[in-house]
C-alpha cells in the first residue's frame, strides 16, 4: 500500500449469480437468471447480470443496484462469493469482478427486462446456454458454494415459500445437492434440527393427498445461521 | 458489463493476513504478521502486508508477489478471503482490497524486512497494536474464517511441523478456537478422523516425558480437504 497510485489499474465490476427455485408449479429445477447482452463483446450472448462498480458505492450496493437495474429484483438474500481476476477474462481490457450469489424464491418475483439488457430469463442450471466471459466458471463456483453451505447453514430455506411441505424441502435439497435423498432419513434429520416446525395447515388445491405445511422457527434459524450447524444428509 | 469503461474506477489492492503458529519454543500463541508502514497515511503504524494489483498479474500472483517483497515469505498456503470495499476505507481515495489469508508454520520461516517496509514482525493475535485502514476488520474476518474452517476442513494442519505430538495439535486447535478442549475427547475424535497417523518416533530433547510423534496421512488429508468433513470439537 505504499506508493503505487500512479500505476494503471484494472477495471472493477460485480456479477451476480441469482439462483431461483420454483416449488409451486411442478417446475422444481434449480434455476439461474441470465441476461442477454445487447452490446459487444458476446453481443446476443447470455451472461450473469452485473456491471461496473462506481467510485462512490460499496461493492454490496453495486451488486444490489445492478440487480435492480437489469432484472428488477430487490430485497433478496445476497452474499459475496469470490473475486475473479484472471488476466484475460475480458477481451476488452483487464477487468476484475467481485462475484455475488443470491437466492430467490420464484413465487412472487417477476423479472423485468431493463433497457440495459435485451432480455432477462431463468434457465435451469442443468441446461444452460453458452455463457459470456468466465461466467460459467463463476456459476460453477457459486453452485459449489451453495451445495457446501446447505450442509452447515440453513441457507437453502431462502428458496422456499413461507409455508412448505417436507416434500418441497426435500426436493430443494435434492436439486441443490444433485442427488436423491432417502425420504424417511431426510425427514428425521430435518425435524431433529428444530428449525422446521409443523403448522396446523395443509396444502390446498392439490390433486394428490394434501400434505402438512411447515414453517421455519425464525429464532432457531437466526441462531443456527450465525453459529453454523452440521446437517449431514 | 455494457458501456461503462469511461467511468472513474476504484484502485485495487491485495492484503494478506498471515497466521503463524510456533509449536517449538513454548510460544504457542496464534500470531499474525504485520508491516510497519514507512509512508503516509498511517506512517509508522502497523498494517497487513499488501499492495496494488498490477494490470498484467492475477490476484493470487499479486498476493504472492507482495508477500515475497514485503516479508520474504514464499510457497505458503494462501487462500482468498473476502473483498473489502467500504467507500472511505482509505483516506486517500477509493481503494477496494481483495484480502487473502495464509497459514505458516513458523518453524523454518524467517521474515526479512524489505525495503518497502520499515519493519515486519509477528504479533500475537490476542495482543495487537492499532492497525491502519480497516485492517483490524480484515484480520477479524480472517480469524473467524480460520475458526470456521478447522471444523470442516483439515486446514489447521498447515500450521504444524511434519511430525507433531497430539498435545501440539490440541494446542493448535485451542489457540485457533480460543477455548480449552478436553484432552481425551479431542484425541479420540482426531484419531477417528484417520488423518493423523502414529509414527514410530518420539519427541527428542524435551524436559518432560517424551511423547509419541504423529504425522498426516496425506491421501486422507487431500480427500478430506476436497470433500470437507465434520470435526465437532
Amino acid at each position: 500500500m505504499s506508493h503505487a497510485y500512479e500505476f494503471a489499474r484494472p477495471a472493477l465490476t460485480v456479477d451476480i449469480v441469482v439462483f431461483g427455485f420454483d416449488s409451486e408449479y411442478g417446475e422444481e429445477d434449480l434455476k439461474v437468471m441470465l441476461i442477454q447482452r445487447d452490446l459487444a463483446p458476446y453481443e446476443g450472448g447470455w451472461a450473469l447480470p452485473g456491471g461496473f462498480v462506481r467510485v462512490e458505492e460499496t461493492l454490496d450496493d453495486a451488486a444490489r443496484r445492478e440487480l435492480a437495474e437489469e432484472t428488477g429484483l430487490k430485497d433478496i438474500y445476497l452474499e459475496q462469493l469470490y473475486t475473479f481476476g484472471a488476466v484475460e477474462r475480458d477481451p476488452r481490457e483487464r477487468v476484475v469482478t467481485v462475484a455475488y450469489y443470491a437466492l430467490v424464491n420464484l413465487e412472487g418475483h417477476d423479472i423485468q427486462a431493463n433497457t440495459d439488457a435485451r432480455n432477462a430469463a431463468w434457465f435451469p442450471v442443468s441446461d444452460l446456454p453458452e455463457l459470456a466471459f468466465d461466467h460459467q466458471e463463476i456459476l460453477d463456483v457459486a453452485h459449489e458454494r451453495l451445495r457446501g453451505k446447505v450442509r452447515y447453514q440453513p441457507i437453502g430455506f431462502e428458496l422456499l415459500p413461507d409455508r412448505f411441505t417436507l416434500r418441497q424441502l426435500q426436493h430443494l435439497y435434492e436439486v441443490i445437492l444433485d442427488r436423491e435423498l432417502d425420504k424417511r432419513n431426510f425427514r428425521k434429520k430435518v425435524l431433529a434440527m428444530e428449525i422446521v416446525k409443523e403448522t396446523k395447515e395443509i396444502e390446498k388445491d392439490v390433486a394428490h393427498r394434501a400434505a402438512r405445511l411447515y414453517h421455519f422457527d425464525k429464532r432457531t434459524y437466526d441462531r443456527l445461521t450465525k453459529q453454523g450447524f452440521n446437517f449431514e444428509i
